[in-house]
């Protein structure tokens, strides 16, 4: 393979159909942002309209701003917005609170429709709050059920006649690897299992088609390729054929057939709505909606292309020039199976990423030796993936790293 | 009595300590806000600080935020600051998720600690979320449990021995009645019995002692009296003595002793921590910091004396002006058992309630018949009750509330 060069990149930049997306969002002068695969970017309109919401609608129009600016409405209304992003139809998604109470709603939900089997199968490329609350739920229910964590290669195996729910993170959080949704679902279905997916770094990020891949329940996120905000509220789907054969465990009000009837017994609402608990946090609501729209007006078909390219030059690259220096590429080289980030491994992983922080190229770290690098294709350049393996191949060459302040670990990481 | 006069309330706000705060909300023109008690008014500053955080910290400090802005620090930070206002150690309030998911989490963990116990007393003033939430666990738990709903005068005879856990709403959101907490509390001590007290309607319109009254558990809204913005997270309190023997029954990450080490299983934070679940909503949380600011600024004792003034002279105009129509004082005359607002009842309070909206004088309606008017002592002034008495009266002279416009039912009432 010839080598990657700079022009090469700087050319793809020139000719690509996202680029005028990234001057729309704010981001600071300097920096190559790597890390909207943990929080996304702002968008330029959203800090007007949050303003708005706040002055106008809170401050001046008060609590009428429920019927006559649709708060009410927010959950469904942005719900049917992610819905298109991820395959589904509008009344199967509703947004609230967070991904993993969302997902201890679907969880309690499948497992009812399930009472004859004990196993919640997952694996251990899950994001752990995914795993925690799975293991929560079944300490509630008395420890009938078990949460057996699989490694993400054995997944399809291992889906039994034993197993109840199959619940995973598409996208594996630390090695960007990408389940087969498709075929991991029917496997399940085969077998008489249910599918609850974690859409967190798939939702934004590349086409998703539930409904086409018949999976039964979801979950995502909402502050990192959907650009929401830091704790932007979750998103929950649950397919059309199960929302009158399921409750959610946590009755709350917005979930109730009649909120404002304030009756003493819950009786839950038809359809998705059921799935509400309680009031929405409006702010964080309203900057998801814009970071939603921003993301209906890209194609996500170009989006996927361009973070695959991305992901593919980013690789060669390190193997060129990171490799030789005791690196490893820990994400998948099949661009099929590999999410919107690329990975790599490095003993010292830890102040590399700091290193590379301080020159403003910002990237995550993840434990033990995973330096992650996520690349939103709505405004990162093709150029960036150049400038940061350039800036971390020199970093390691001076060892620049190897600096006390560099090591210091902070409370996120 | 002598009759009240304007005259009487101009002079009680002249010499009012809290009146300077008035000016520090952005309330709009012309308006009377007496619906402070269902979504807070604005205060000045929160939409700079929520500019501030959407266009500085989120935009051009991203992520490294969650460190150098200390939005990690946010559910123990505020929560540390509600805790002064309502009886308790920094240690032991927490803000997050909403208040049904709060009390959710903190009566499974009472349940926990009373295993030899199936009752979960209530009263039918009780917020009804708090009633379905519970409705909700019991179905989950497999209904060994029973919600039982007394009278809201017979909760202190109902406290019998196997009750394990009494959860009660401090204030009645109807009528405005206010439990003796120091007695309930009391008294389920001595029965064996556990408290669960929600203080959506009490934190920041009344001192509450939680310490004091030996309470065990508390849950609280962020959007009522601590002006937080709608939807704002709720908050919940743990008694240290438990904080070590309970655990919450959603093992979110942000509850993990170790967040970031990213491990399979969970296992709880030191302290009131492990009742965090997911990433915290930080736009919301950012605005609810404010409204508590302001509060803390307030001498909670003179915001109590204010809110039993209005209340009392609420009374005493309704009872001058209005009872003669039909009204029926529904809130309790006993200053002590009366939280922060005023209800009515009129058979055709809804039309009622909206022709005074038409004028610039919020209240609201609960069903089937109650006017309720919220007196949030912090920019309510005393001749606004003289103003919405009198045009209540008025309204009701001359029949205008009876227009078909005002009998339209908007979806949020």
């Amino acid at each position: 393979m010839s080598p990657v060069t700079r022009a090469e990149l700087e050319a793809l930049d020139a000719r690509d159909p996202l680029a005028p997306f990234r001057e729309r969002f704010d981001l600071p002068d300097g920096v190559i942002y790597l890390d909207g695969n943990s929080l996304g970017a702002l968008p330029r309109p959203t800090a007007k309209r949050v303003q708005e919401l706040v002055t106008r609608e809170w401050g001046q129009d008060l609590i009428r701003s429920w019927n006559v600016h649709g708060w009410i409405d927010l959950p469904r209304r942005v719900g049917a917005k992610i819905a298109r992003l991820i395959g589904a139809a509008p009344d199967e998604v509703v947004v609230c609170d967070s991904t993993s109470i969302n997902l201890f709603k679907v969880l309690a939900a499948a497992l009812r429709l399930r009472p004859e089997r004990r196993v919640i199968l997952s694996d251990t490329g899950n994001f752990p709050t995914d795993l925690y609350m799975a293991q929560g739920l079944v300490e509630l229910l008395g420890q009938q059920h078990e949460v057996r964590i699989v490694d993400e290669r054995d997944v399809l195996n291992a889906i039994d006649d034993q197993v109840a729910v199959v619940m995973l993170t598409q996208v594996n959080y630390r090695t960007g690897y990408l389940h087969d949704m498709a075929a991991i679902t029917r496997r399940a279905h085969e077998r008489g299992a249910l599918v609850i997916w974690d859409l967190a770094h798939s939702a934004g990020a590349l086409p998703v088609d539930l409904n086409g891949c018949g999976v039964d329940f979801a979950v995502g996120c909402g502050y990192k390729y959907l650009n929401g905000g830091p704790g932007a509220p979750a998103f929950l789907f649950v397919a059309k054929k199960w929302q009158a054969h399921v409750r959610s465990p946590l009755w709350g009000w917005l979930g109730h057939a009649e909120p404002f009837a304030f009756e003493l017994t819950y009786r839950p609402a038809d359809g998705i709505g059921r799935f509400l608990c309680g009031t929405p946090p409006v702010l964080s609501m309203a900057a998801l909606e814009v970071g939603v729209d921003f993301l209906l007006e890209a194609d996500i078909e170009a989006v996927r292309h361009k973070s695959q390219l991305l992901g593919h030059h980013f690789i060669a690259l390190a193997d060129q020039e990171l490799v030789p220096f005791g690196f490893e590429v820990t994400s998948p080289r099949d661009p099929n199976r590999r999410g919107s980030q690329v990975s790599l491994r490095h003993p010292e992983g830890y102040p590399m990423v700091q290193a590379l922080i301080s020159r403003g190229i910002i990237g995550d770290f993840r434990a033990p030796d995973i330096l992650r690098f996520g690349l939103a294709p709505l405004y990162v350049r093709y150029v960036d993936v150049w400038e940061t393996v350039m800036a971390l191949r020199e970093i390691v060459e001076t060892r620049a790293w190897d600096r006390p302040e560099f090591r210091r670990r902070a409370k996120v990481t």
